[in-house]
């Protein structure tokens, strides 16, 4: 397997994760601005806030992707996350530790290895944030790096001299700073929805902690906030 | 969360990935035998050969488990591999290097985390090989060595002071130790299924390098072969 420029562009193939949040449509952007042909990977998971699928499409449509691919993954059926259980309330206020909004082994960079190894793509983007964010484990540069050099070993290209780079373009950035550099590449955060309890629109609750952590960034970058609330 | 006894059993609970192969079936039987409440998760990822599935149902029934649950996985439909790919046919002689019939990112261990996080299991099985074995990457030991580490770093489980166990108790085996380990425990071979070109009754095509790799075992364990070839 060869490590494969696209050939409608003669740019190299990147498989980016896009949630159809703030984050991951910074991160999409980031990936075409240094010169990829971008497929963009959004996981349908049973997740209670819907929307943000229609927010991912919206997204990778306004910056432009090669491929836009979701992908089935019915994860929520093990139950145990506010996020795809109808009976742990989604919560108002920060908690403590991780918080109920966690997915058991959420992280799906996982798939996006199985795309990027048929694609010959050698090179994957996700936009996890470890400054302003809910306190998830698998956020954080170690879980990445070990994700790295587990895939490096779990695949054929990898063994074959083609080793995946995890890309994580935010892990350090704040959510102001996020905001900045997506608002100086183009996005539109107005077609982003972050909100865990989304409603069908996409208007977000403003209550939740990613309704929080989203308002505090805009605030903080000193920019209007483009989110509708209900 | 803490570790959870099952409340039937009073046993400790422990995932098994179960595909319905010779090996999967004897790292169930050796987990039971270790006195685990096995949780035995099938994955459909649109493989060609659909009646391991029936085989995967075939041997928990017969073995015993506390919960059977197959996960619909559709990593066929990013294509490369001729388990799921008819464009690609299912070689008849072993290859050098990785053979066709490798999934890319297949390994499944991933999702088993998210149940085991909702049971409260610490222990995950799988029936990995990396003695007479198709060369695939993901079955080598320094490759779940490096899973174990980054599932530990990704989940809240692991956060919290309950890491996870990745059991791979036939790494070390060869076939013919597999098949002699798993007879001890009481496994019934003729239920098993491990042709990459079975029909819909399980019949073995007996060509394919898994096929190879089992009748060798059987006839090295100086055991009968209860395989029902074409």
């Amino acid at each position: 397997m060869n490590v494969a420029a696209d050939p409608a562009t003669a740019r190299p193939r990147a498989v980016v994760l896009v949630s159809g949040g703030l984050d991951s449509a910074t991160a999409l952007a980031i990936a075409r601005d240094a010169g990829y042909a971008c497929y963009a990977l959004s996981f349908d998971y049973g997740q209670r806030h819907v929307s943000e699928i229609d927010a991912a499409r919206r997204i990778t449509a306004m910056l432009g992707v090669e491929e836009f691919r979701l992908f089935p993954l019915q994860i929520g059926s093990f139950g145990g996350s506010a996020l795809t259980d109808n009976a742990i309330a989604v919560p108002e206020s920060p908690s403590a530790g991780i918080p109920v909004t966690y997915v058991p082994a959420r992280n799906t960079v996982f798939l996006a290895l199985a795309w990027a190894e048929v694609l010959g793509a050698q090179d994957v983007f996700i936009g996890v944030n470890a400054v302003d964010f809910s306190g998830y484990p698998d956020c954080r540069p170690e879980y990445i790096q070990a994700f790295e050099r587990m895939a490096n070993l779990a695949t054929r290209s990898a063994v074959e001299g083609q080793p995946f780079r995890i890309h994580t373009p935010l892990i350090d950035l704040s959510k102001a700073d996020i905001i900045h550099r997506g608002r100086a590449l183009g996005v539109d955060y107005g077609l982003t929805v972050s909100c865990y309890a989304a409603d069908a629109q996409g208007r977000a609750c403003g209550r939740c902690d990613s309704c929080r952590l989203r308002r505090d960034g805009f605030a903080a970058a000193g920019v209007t906030d483009p989110t509708r609330y209900l």
